[in-house]
């Protein structure tokens, strides 16, 4: 019988395990609203779909070279000048599948095994979980409203001087998931500068840019040329599926990520390279969605507390609602559970970001429609009442 | 700065390298014929294509559960039924993104930094550079005309005995790459038991299933339970840049691989698993690339010895052809860029395959078609003369 490594021993992405059992629950015909993850209600913009259709009328879909197609690279590189005002030689660009890619390959470029990398608390999980199956030590560093919901050098050095590490990382994601909490350029340049002081790797999760309403976004792009940048193609440019994203890097680790890629990788999927290519002009249309998102956010922000759940924190950016369920339970996985089986409203439970605080908590996604929201806090409105 | 981790130094898989260079020669407008990937002449099977067509029109390419979608994971049980005669439950298939996907899950799942594993070589360098990445020590298991060019008891054994290691895995492709060596039933099952016996995990990489010419093939599924299938719809199947492939796990192995996937590539290309499950339908289409793979086999097989290229293994299985080039060369890596630079023949050194002995070998891939297998055995004729 083989036998199972230490390292498989990682949790389970709870969002995935309730994105397949709300997909169990449709499969029966029932009623399911999925707010439990990050999936955009409209599909790829227009142009993307066309691109796909197009490459699928007249050409092979094959393998690219490992670092991407040529001509996304350079789209990518535009997209800096355009959007912030910030030159990247395409050379700096690495296409991904999707950012879990640009994660794995950013840790294994730069981490050995023992390595301390700190991340936010509450936080995306797979960055606890990869973390921990690649051997790497992970820090996580508590962020609420006494430290504006982010890291800075001051909570990273007590965190360090008390759990007594050395970091040889930082990742930061703005906007966060799940707190929605959008870094402004002055704290992300302090934080940038204070890693590359320390030659401790930053690691800019950048994955949720586009979808902020009204906070000031900035990329390590304008202004940290040493900083590895992970953004996607799944949210702002809603390609969930298609599994693409890509990674601004310093020269210096270009090579080294591309040898990685080409064993672990091949490639990132040329259909969604074309398709993706071809989304970075959708202009108008990404911007529909994005206000889209902002009237979700806004209705939840006012609803939720109605019924109960109180906001855990900023909805600057991104597309998810963290809210407090302590008045109802002390157990979000058994909570969540029983939503879903007594609703079918399917959300998150708060442990999959926080090992600590996250048994009152629960994340729901307004990725989804208006019409939707409205359904699902009816429903549990009722519900918890 | 941030700095580079040990286990990023890495090997180049050369193979990409040389596809990136032949990417790039052809974007100057050469004629360049690419021999260096197993990248199949044509496209994806027709119903695979109308499916993602349909499915771009009508829905949204999400995320899927990250085992895969329901459909496709019955699908392939069907296939083992269909195939192989074997009884595998879909609740044992697991959808990947490509093969690559699958090792990686494999490997995190079965073994811990610094566990043993067997590979032949020459083999896919991939396998190298994944493990060594993942901290696990590789045995390199010579094959040759003297173990019929395969993995037995007998050369694990004697190998692990004169590396003084304990094996915790055993990996073998079947049909192989670069020999093309296909394992028959009677030596796979007396492999598969000899891991079994011994609490080694026993992983059958059989992505080259259906490319067969006359040999017997056997899969694992048809009688060792606890082997770790790995399969791809790159090859057979033709859809190398869907980035799509899927394992067949035992039992206890299912929950590990699904933890560790929903956190490390959430899930695999939706469009690309729609895709597949129609290309699992493709039946005549399939066998016209089969044959047309066979005919280049048959001219490859007499043509490159005429050239001066005699060929270092047999050709089974799989669409390459490996080569011994000491009579012009003791340098592959240079004789793979001057081929390239001076007849636009793009082809692999063997270095990439064979530490120790790839300094006199290369690979063809007969994937395309068989005018470019003209053409470019016509052009190195000339050169070599």
């Amino acid at each position: 019988m083989p036998l199972l490594s230490n390292r498989s021993a990682v949790d389970p992405f709870h969002a995935m395990d309730v994105l397949a059992e709300a997909n169990r629950c449709k499969a029966e015909g029932r009623p399911v609203l999925s707010l439990a993850v990050g999936q955009p209600g409209a599909p790829a913009p227009r142009l993307a779909v066309e691109a796909a259709e197009a490459a699928l009328k007249t050409g092979r879909i094959g393998y690219t070279d490992a670092l991407g197609r040529a001509d996304l690279r350079a789209g990518i590189a535009s997209l800096y000048r355009s959007r912030y005002g910030a030159d990247v030689d395409p050379a700096r660009i690495v296409v991904t599948t999707g950012s879990s890619a640009g994660f794995n390959l950013a840790f294994l470029t730069l981490f050995d095994p023992g390595d301390a990398v700190a991340i936010a608390r509450p936080g995306y999980p797979a960055y606890r979980n990869i973390l921990k199956a690649l051997g790497l030590t992970v820090l996580e560093v508590p962020v609420g409203p006494e430290t504006d919901y982010t890291l800075s050098p001051e909570s990273l050095e007590a965190e360090a001087r008390a759990a007594d590490v050395r970091l040889k990382g930082v990742l930061l994601a703005s906007p966060a998931n799940p707190t929605g909490t959008v870094t402004g350029r002055v704290q992300l340049k302090r934080l940038a500068d204070w890693c590359h002081d320390r030659d401790i790797a930053f690691i800019s999760d950048e994955i949720y840019h586009g979808l902020t309403y009204g906070a000031d976004e900035a990329s390590a792009a304008e202004f940290a040329p040493e900083a590895i940048i992970i953004n996607s193609f799944s949210k702002y440019y809603r390609m969930t599926g298609w599994r693409i994203g890509w990674m601004v890097l310093p020269d210096t680790l270009v090579r080294p990520v591309e040898c990685l890629a080409q064993s672990l990788y091949i490639s990132a999927p040329e259909l969604s390279q074309i398709a993706a290519l071809a989304a970075l002009e959708a202009g108008e249309e990404l911007e529909i969605y994005r206000r889209a998102c902002r009237d979700n956010r806004d209705f939840l922000a006012k609803r939720l507390p109605e019924i109960g759940l109180p906001l855990l924190s900023p909805m600057d950016g991104a597309f998810y609602a963290y809210v407090d369920v302590s008045r109802f339970t002390n157990d979000s996985m058994e909570f969540a559970r029983r939503m879903l089986v007594e609703t079918d409203v399917a959300a998150t439970p708060g442990l999959d970001f926080d090992p600590l605080e996250g048994h009152r908590a629960m994340r729901f996604s307004y990725a989804g429609t208006l019409q939707d929201m409205t359904e699902a806090t009816d429903r549990l409105a009722a519900w918890l009442r």
